[in-house]
């Protein structure tokens, strides 16, 4: 994402959802949760190209659930660098810095192959139609319950079930929890303008953090004993915590390592494949300390913290 | 003292140190050890009063030791409010905005009672001449030197021994390296103007807090058994550490809470009389949070860490 895209209220970070929300869905068909009353596009492998970033945490659940569904051969990942200027994320990283599949410097450019006078914001992920070179969707919650959902035919053999049917409607509730105290709760604190505003921002963050350090406590992951949907959700906040979130935003009533539970399930999600092996924490650290100017203008990026304990051992509770 | 007195060399912060360095000894004595060729004014209990402001570091050391000693009967105390401005630290906690003993509202006053044209930094602790409301020194190492070898005869009986004799080489080294890599590193690394120098800052900080880390798994307080003036001066940086130096000024390879030898003497010297009575977290986070509007313009104060820590009983190795 991208986070010029915010409006303020009273000194309150206001996330901007005003995304282009089309759908690739299985043949077409219409899809059974989330905007229909869209453009719907065919499943195709090989049609479409994951525009994302390893810095961004909205991309980045993107990136892992194309991972954990073996999706790589079916469609393939563009990745812009971890910062980004006032117009819009760049292919930095590619040699020439052109996206070689794409052919474009800026993704911007299929943004406006889709609409010339596209004005909302340029963000990750982005779902593009290779042979056009349009963006056919941003809208990141429904690119990867998608993933799932509509190119099922396509999923490895063994791909994990990250949306359990019994189960949906309470990890709906979780997962809005997540989003609106946690994901975006970070960015409250972050982006708060007042004093007030982020206090408020702060003490509703760690009553949600309590929630969860509570919840890990009898759960090996966020809905039981299987990875889902939710973990991916949560993981990509939590793997940027200490890291950024912590110091940056200052969520700093403990870091992620100080609650045992939280960062013994932290850890164990970071240590599945798919997981912690699609994280670049230096990108992570770049993007936020040098794409902030309004809150650290010198552009000097921590060296700390120590990030080793993320792939040491975990002692799994119970044994499970 | 007052972070504006810097100047800077390759991005790397270089403190100011030109200071008013008369010096109080017992009679006016020629003292033994320090800067001699200044004036010297006589030990008198009630005639001077030191100003300080609890946000401060430096100044902390001599309000530390003042109670340590016992020396408050003799020698009042002036307390600054935790922000400055760009002319002066003010005393703004005090009613009507001046301080009841000097009569003044900016300790600027006080600076140019004794020099009218003084253009360096107006720096806490000071000595006031309350006769004359001139300032006597501001050169906070030999302050708290002083208040130790020349106002004896004023100490409360039982005053800890803060410069024994046959340590003092020994300790001279210590206060020297904690004052090079610690006392000041942590501001080389809030203050440094360039990744390099920041870089290079954040490194040799940790060096330094890996020998004390070593240093302290095997001595109860810096140079033994006892507190020396050595652990005041190492005392007054680490309060600081996971409040403000972790994130504020990026020093943040671990929490102080996480070296686990310096955590329990950081704490073991807190709850000791003299030392953590003297500290306001709220103060010291305010201080640096708002004067430092270079490298957080948004002025916005952190609500953590959580400070409980600091409070809890510690346990002493070898049950010393």
């Amino acid at each position: 994402m991208n986070e010029d895209d915010s409006k303020e209220t009273g000194g309150e970070f206001q996330r901007d959802t005003d995304y282009v929300s089309d759908r690739i869905t299985a043949g077409g068909r219409t899809p059974e949760h989330g905007p229909a009353d869209v453009r719907l596009w065919p499943v195709e492998p090989g049609r479409y190209r994951l525009v994302a970033a390893r810095a961004c945490p909205w991309a980045s659940r993107a990136i892992v659930v194309r991972e954990l569904l073996g999706l790589q051969d079916v469609i393939s990942l563009g990745l812009c660098g971890p910062t980004h200027d006032v117009r819009s994320w760049t292919f930095d990283l590619d040699p020439g810095g052109v996206d070689p599949v794409l052919g474009i410097e800026r993704l911007q450019q299929a943004y406006f192959a889709r609409f010339p006078a596209y004005d909302k914001g340029i963000t990750v992920p982005a779902m593009v139609d290779v042979p056009t070179g349009q963006v056919v969707t941003n809208d990141f919650p429904w690119i990867t319950h998608d993933l799932f959902h509509e190119w099922r035919e396509h999923h490895r053999p063994d791909a994990p079930d990250l949306w359990p049917t019994d189960l949906r409607e309470e990890m709906e509730e979780v997962m809005e929890r997540v989003y609106t105290e946690v994901n975006n709760g970070v960015y409250r604190c972050g982006f708060a303008s007042s004093q007030e505003a982020y206090d408020a921002a702060y003490d509703r963050l760690w009553v949600a953090l309590d929630w969860l350090e509570e919840r890990l406590g009898t759960r090996r992951f966020l809905m039981g004993e299987a990875v889902t949907e939710a973990d991916v959700r949560l993981f990509t906040t939590l793997v940027r915590f200490d890291a950024v979130y912590h110091g940056h935003f200052k969520c700093n009533r403990q870091k992620l390592t100080e609650l045992p539970s939280l960062w013994r399930y932290a850890r164990e999600v970071f240590q599945l494949a798919g997981f912690g092996d699609t994280v670049d924490f230096d990108q992570i650290k770049q993007h936020y300390y040098l794409v902030h100017s309004g809150i650290n203008p010198t552009g000097i990026v921590p060296r700390g913290p120590d990030l080793s304990g993320w792939t040491e051992p975990v002692a799994v509770p119970g044994g499970g």
